[in-house]
């Protein structure tokens, strides 16, 4: 089993705007072979700090990556570093320079004698060729840890590191499988599903769990690492089921699917229909709805209602009702929601109605209403957070209130 | 001059899907303070390596910030691995406890024994309230250098920064001015852009400019580094009023201000109010109107008809036409934001119709309307992309049309 670091080189990374993604493909690559990224790292162009940053990831991985900094210029250090953090010369290439200087031919471009400096290899290292680019990448085994030099580039890092690096890679490694899960739950807090899961996923490392939370929403990612295929399997299936029973019809999906797809599958399956009435969220739910190909196939429409006026205007929810109950009311999301359902002809529909702040007390209170063939039901929620995240919050559970009545109507 | 490394913790971060975009932000803030960021380390939850991380971490630079880490999991390692890599001890805080317990109260929640994990404060270190989350953050002083602990979810983790990390940072810095300035572009294309304000920018380094640009969006940066504050903003006044000449009214925002606020300040400078009828964006835009707090006072509410037989039944678009130019036409989105407007009463109507794909032909074509008190008006697009993008795209194209119509009349 093998642990790698990522070293991302380039002071641009280091800007509020830039971010390294060539990380995010070699993890995916690395996975595969069951190699684990345990660290990433993004440096400046100075030659000191990524010197020191190889040296410390070598005293805790076997794998070292580096990418970019591998062009002609001054600010091109990586090539230094490496012979620096390895106390190994640089020693010039005569095959590296002649391929550099025919590339320039190639172009018919006049060859600047700095581009030279690219055909410097790391003593011991092997040439990793770069046909899509003029610096070549290089390998080197270095007391028991490869360090593998590959340049900056996306379209010139991805096809070398498949074509040179994984062969190499595959040959060292034992064959390992490494398959994942996920579980997506609705209409739970952290803590509390922490509580009621920690008792079974703790008690294996392999597969590993890892808990994701966003606004309403948790993700329980599961991942085996195996020798084969069928046994990695075989783990996930047992920790899943226990996790699915615990959490039952909490989880709404084992495949990836967002909760509106979920929701917008299960319209399909019973041949049924949905329409809206937001007053808060003003579209944020229907704009989910919307947001899945195929969403027309049973998404009607709706009714953005933001003041009392067009509740009664545009919904037809008595003045009344309103002035009794105020608009954040059980009420009156029950009456918006069975509006919705008679104007539209849609077989069910979804009401939020509530306080997302600053303004109204008290701030994120709010009714979410579901109408369906058996009747109307309305939830009240007390969310926290603020605007943006109440808001978020009161759309996500009217999509889990609407996939539990289509589950158990 | 400070140097600073940021590292993220999270298991999450270091597979396939994920980056750490809080640093982006975290890297801006320090910046304008003049604090440079030397490097970034992503490292999982694992006690050992991120001990090991801020060790090495504090070898080099005088101020660490961690990020995540700190929820009341046993994955949440922050806490103890700052305590062993800083040899101190945690100890616990009753008055983070009876916060963390209050929490739960308020939301009438039962608080789980392991929240309380989160009441542990590295010892000597400073509480940074969040009132956003359950965990605090921690500031920490330790030989010469300060470890900042931050929680990770972006919406606890940006306020925290800026309320209470940026004034700690004022006071023990010496006083450098960045001053920053941003033009937010809406209605051109990024090379377009660029060929019209690079004769301009790049004539200066000192303010250095940026072009970012999203969907319909561009936003130039401007950002220059004086020892005074009076003299970057006469560099500043300098390139932005060239710069502002040059795009005219094609700059919607030189506050920062978004373009659902600059058009609902608009309708309130007015008196104004506005409706929507939207359909392929299903909600896209009024979710962004409504988005802006205060904006019950102009908006009104809308239509969500997506499908034909809503178009006539809600709105009362006459079936004959969309039967004769289609629901995708100009005459269509003319009768939509009319409609829309006489239906509610508002001064103003948006509508949206296209076809955002992977269903309709041709994807991308769209047509949006403006109702006004002179007359309804309709654009055609053909937008790039796919459907998020088309659909976000048209959004913002329909908030532009807004703008330039309550601009000009």
């Amino acid at each position: 089993m093998l642990d790698a670091e990522i070293i991302a080189v380039g002071s641009e990374l280091l800007t509020p705007g830039k971010l390294d993604t060539n990380s995010l493909f070699l993890t995916e690559q690395l996975n595969l072979l069951g190699v684990e990224v345990v660290k990433k790292s993004i440096v400046g162009d100075h030659r000191h700090r990524l010197a020191e940053a190889i040296r410390d990831a070598l005293r805790s991985v076997s794998l070292v990556i580096l990418t970019g900094g591998l062009g002609p210029t001054e600010d091109d250090v990586t090539r230094d570093a490496v012979a620096s953090a390895t106390s190994r010369p640089l020693v010039f290439d005569e095959s590296i320079a002649a391929s550099i200087a025919e590339r320039f031919r190639r172009f018919n471009r006049v060859m600047a004698e700095i581009n030279l400096r690219q055909a410097y290899l790391v003593e011991g290292a092997e040439i990793l060729l770069n046909p899509r680019g003029t610096a070549p990448g290089q390998w080197l085994d270095h007391n028991g840890a490869s360090i593998l030099l590959l340049p900056g580039p996306p379209h010139e890092l991805k096809p070398l590191f498949t074509e040179q690096c994984l062969p190499r890679l595959r040959q060292r490694l034992p064959p390992v499988s490494i398959r994942a899960r996920m579980l997506r739950v609705a209409g739970m807090g952290e803590s509390d599903l922490d509580a009621l899961i920690a008792p079974v996923y703790t008690r294996y490392t392999n597969p590993s769990t890892t808990i994701l939370a966003a606004a309403g929403e948790i993700h329980v990612h599961l991942r085996a690492r195996c020798a084969d295929e069928a046994e990695a399997d075989a783990l996930l299936d047992e920790v899943e089921s226990q996790l699915a029973a615990l959490l039952a019809e909490r989880v709404y999906s084992r495949n990836g699917d967002s909760l509106e797809e979920v929701a917008g599958s299960l319209l399909l399956a019973r041949n049924a229909t949905l329409a809206v009435a937001e007053s808060a969220t003003g579209g944020l739910l229907a704009g989910r709805v919307t947001s899945v190909p195929g969403s027309s196939r049973y998404f009607r429409g709706g009714f953005l209602v933001y003041t009392d006026e067009m509740k009664t205007a545009l919904l037809g929810v008595p003045a009344s009702l309103i002035a009794e109950h105020s608009a954040v009311s059980e009420p009156v999301a029950a009456a918006m929601a069975e509006r919705a359902a008679a104007l539209t002809g849609a077989t069910y529909a979804l009401s939020v109605t509530g306080y997302a702040g600053p303004e109204g007390e008290p701030p994120g209170l709010f009714f979410i209403g579901v109408a369906s063939p058996a009747g109307v039901e309305v939830r009240r929620l007390q969310l926290p957070g603020d605007r943006n995240r109440v808001r978020a919050f009161a759309a996500q559970m009217a999509l889990d209130l609407l996939r539990r009545k289509l589950l158990a109507p």
